[in-house]
């Protein structure tokens, strides 16, 4: 591995095998896509789920057609090896997690690829603001809220938000960077109270890991690509394929092309 | 008087003295401007002064040269006749207010023009938000803090600020909506602890009147025109001409014509 290494390159490794692992980091300036294979006959409800709420759900590409194992515009990709781990459920049961969906997979299945946060970091980091995250060394703190989702057929629930600590010029500041890029979360969608949006304690994120909030600083919070799994978790369709949690499909996208402006 | 008077029509009224009073509303969607009138002696300063601190001090427009009485870009203006109320500054005192500076205007007289919040207001306003001092009928909260201004020449001294409360997701849009409005004070310079940048109460605006806080609501703060006043009165030019506080130049920009995307 090469810190150049090419985003083709590096889904050559995952293909066959002789990369499995976390992506972040990887293929630095390349959009990184959460991943939710669905049967058809839940795709036209989900895709409508993540139009009704783009922030939680920005949807970067889906499948041209149910059985297509490529996504339009994110390079040459075989949906069905590129990504390092996937998670199978089965009517919402976590079933096994594997490296390869290839003997799973079937005509009726379709893909959709959603922004992630990795896109949005990059730009925060390149803009010299701290990300404490990143500094601290582990996953962002995710929390559920009180936030509803419009709700699309069975999908539905509460949104999951991601949350990171600024002083207030760099709250303004990331908010002006991330409104940039829509299609990976956006701008925040709360910053200060936390118990505004239900959360009732920062030290106890539902997912990842607590970070330090230092004097002077606000907690500003962020859509989270999580909310779209919690809403599978609740329509629990008969079978649905994500990625494994920081194991995502590494796309040909560059960040930059996400900026609206 | 009518709604749909015409910025020039208006400067016409003000002109030959039928109109006198405050601007704030007439002339809706069009730029109005605070201004600064200085020897020569001292505009390389002032204007370096604006430059160095675009957000409290946005240049709009300044005279092509000494002497003259137009501001290019902004219509047919006479900066001595146009502007409902003036104030005279001699030393850093105020000398005298009036309505027409004729028998006081030198060919050493620069002129500049300097955006203001109504145009940002109005943007806000537009996009469905409340402004608190516009609802609550008073001039909005403006606060001496502890930002310093960068220095030019004789020009310095720390940041004034306006306050107007909002909502943390309301805070987040206008932000946003600001930002596309450099000219215009642009984005916010601090939002949440007042303390933060040296603003002890609140409820005791150094300027203007005070304004509700709901609850839920945190306070945002834009870097404010009185800036550039307060550095006049500390660098004591030995003469000063600026409009009288609420009584501005009514130009024939389009306050969407600031907006840089």
């Amino acid at each position: 591995m090469s810190a150049t290494e090419s985003p083709a390159e590096l889904r050559a490794r995952i293909r066959d095998g002789s990369f499995v692992g976390n992506t972040s980091g990887l293929a630095p300036g390349f959009v990184q896509c959460n991943i939710v294979i669905l049967p058809s006959s839940y795709a036209a409800d989900f895709m409508r789920f993540c139009q009704l709420n783009p922030k939680p759900c920005p949807l970067v590409a889906s499948a041209g057609a149910a059985g297509q194992t490529g996504l339009p515009g994110l390079g040459e990709i075989d949906i069905r090896t590129d990504v390092p781990g996937y998670r199978v459920f089965r009517d919402g049961v976590l079933e096994q997690e594997c490296a390869d969906i290839s003997d799973l997979w079937t005509e009726d299945l379709v893909t959709f690829a959603l922004g992630c946060s990795f896109s949005f970091e990059e730009a925060l980091i390149a803009d010299g603001l701290e990300v404490r995250n990143v500094t601290e060394g582990g996953n962002v703190p995710m929390y559920r809220t009180t936030l509803p989702c419009a709700q699309a057929g069975p999908f539905g629930g509460d949104m999951v938000v991601s949350m990171r600590p600024f002083a207030a010029a760099d709250a303004i500041r990331a908010i002006q960077i991330c409104t940039r890029f829509p299609s990976v979360h956006g701008a925040p969608v709360h910053l200060g109270d936390p118990a505004e949006i239900g959360i009732l304690d920062l030290d106890k994120p539902d997912y990842g890991d607590a970070v330090t909030l230092k004097p002077g600083e606000m907690p500003v919070f962020w859509a989270c690509g999580v909310t779209p799994q919690v809403a599978l978790e609740r329509a629990k369709p008969s079978v649905c394929i994500t990625h494994s949690p920081g194991m995502m499909l590494v796309t040909d996208l560059r960040n930059s092309k996400l900026a609206v402006m």
